[in-house]
């Protein structure tokens, strides 16, 4: 995908940086420092893959994946904001630098110029796609605050924080290519049901690496997912599959985050002895398997084979 | 004001309590604390006292109104996050009730709704004043923000951030009332400069009361900005005014925040000594002067005379 679209993806990265000026420097250095830092610029990929597989030719996904982009690290840094019960990730995020509410107000920014940029376009059903998607990922985020440090979790409520909180701006990213396009209603939601199962895969095998990655490999720390308590589907699998004791672990660690030194190591080994990562891969190859037949609407071409590799390469990270 | 748009602010109020339904329900709870909490309605009302002086007789500002409180209540829940090096205030506020990030993320809900409802309506002009106040009022907090506990901030500073922060919101809510009634753009620059400058007096007087008001009258507390190191005009011109010794108080109650039992009253002192409410309150007026001549262009109305009342109430209440 990377290599049909990277022109385009070029072109946004450069509006990206422009757009984020202002007179207040704080401003483009707080959402500099978030928007460069090694983001994979996935969601805005997927406009411009989509917008390409529609066959379309003009110039306006440049500035509607740039309004994706902004839409999700306005997201990013308003999810790092750390609650005054939780003042423990030691890490070098945005708001341990600027303060929280630096963080809160450059994410309003980016936001609010994302509907700047909409509006430019001009195209009302893509800012009903857009607003729409915003108002479920803020729903999806609240959501996910209430079952933080549930371990009763359901799988049910899990997907629907998941699908909410990450995979709307997926689907919303992928339809908008249709949109600009101007192709018909089917195709658009054949890329919106293509990012929403992608975006769930994703999600899931993010959650599968959380407690697996080589971290050196991924750039990503495991087990910072264990140290929040946050609540992800190979948890919710190894509780449901766990005897008393276990189930008395995880509430421990998780709920009342009490948590000592070799517990990120037993609750690997439970996972391993529930079969909860591998399971975790299992169902998010079926929401793979269900994005790449949503593309089956779709002639075939080389970006249209880029976007089925797209899904196949989400899952294989967990290997 | 209230009197000739009282039975549209009932609908606004219907729509604002419909609106911020959510099945996620501590949003209606968190949302709703704070829309109820005694807000004066004040840029909703100017909506649809601006649609009615333009003559318009639809109902589509009900929605538009609505929209404008939602920003407000967006940037309200964002303005009282707090920081970590800044756990001072002891308030009730919804961020001390539900956590810093519930605040957060409400208040991106509620600013995503006011979109989808803008996009309901359906007008790209509308779309376009309302999400350029938004990123205008975005850097006006970043501005605040840097600008806090700096005594040596300049009038022109403090009156940029306050343009940005509030006023602008003030300007939008009424233009907004000319653009639905699809007047000539005279008439909705002149709404617009009537909101600006209205908005203005309006947070100078606040600024005075913050250091004057009768408590049990105006429900409001005295000292919060002193308390907090806000840098306000009666601070600035105290400030400027001042000898040595006056600044040396000045830096070290609003910059270090060093403060005792008497310093409140000591900085009420010497704001009498140097006439800054005074001269703050005279500054206020010259706002309040451009706002009453810019609806000069407008036939004499009740709703007119009711939106000249409205200045000289916002300055009267320094009395």
């Amino acid at each position: 995908m990377l290599a049909l679209a990277g022109e385009d993806l070029h072109q946004v990265n450069r509006l990206i940086v422009e757009s984020m000026n202002s007179p207040v420097s704080l401003i483009p250095q707080l959402a500099g420092h978030i928007v460069a830092s090694g983001g994979k610029r996935l969601r805005p990929l997927l406009t411009l893959a989509a917008a390409k597989l529609c066959g379309y030719e003009g110039d306006r996904h440049i500035g509607l994946a740039t309004c994706v982009e902004f839409i999700h690290t306005a997201t990013l840094l308003h999810d790092d904001v750390v609650d005054e019960s939780m003042l423990r990730r030691g890490k070098d995020s945005a708001n341990a630098v600027w303060g929280n509410q630096a963080s809160v107000l450059v994410g309003d920014f980016l936001f609010s110029r994302a509907f700047q940029i909409m509006v430019a376009d001009g195209s009302l059903r893509i800012l009903k796609i857009l607003s729409d998607a915003s108002a479920l990922i803020a729903e999806g985020e609240v959501m996910q605050l209430l079952t933080t440090n549930d371990t009763k979790t359901s799988e049910e409520a899990y997907l629907d924080v998941i699908r909410a909180k990450t995979a709307t701006l997926f689907a919303a990213a992928a339809s908008v290519g249709a949109v600009v396009a101007e192709r018909p209603q089917a195709e658009e939601q054949a890329l919106e049901s293509y990012g929403m199962n992608l975006g769930i895969a994703f999600q899931l095998i993010d959650d599968v690496l959380d407690y697996s990655a080589d971290e050196k490999a991924l750039g990503k720390t495991v087990g910072d997912d264990f140290r929040e308590g946050k609540i992800s589907l190979p948890v919710v699998l190894a509780w449901r599959r766990g005897n008393d004791e276990e189930r008395g672990f995880w509430c421990r660690t998780l709920e009342d985050l009490d948590q000592k030194d070799g517990d990120l190591l037993y609750a690997m080994a439970l996972m391993e002895k529930h079969n909860a990562l591998h399971d975790t891969i299992d169902r998010a190859r079926h929401y793979g398997s269900i994005a790449r037949d949503a593309l089956g609407l779709f002639r075939d071409c080389p970006m249209k084979d880029a976007m089925l590799e797209a899904i196949d390469f989400a899952i294989e990270r967990a290997y």
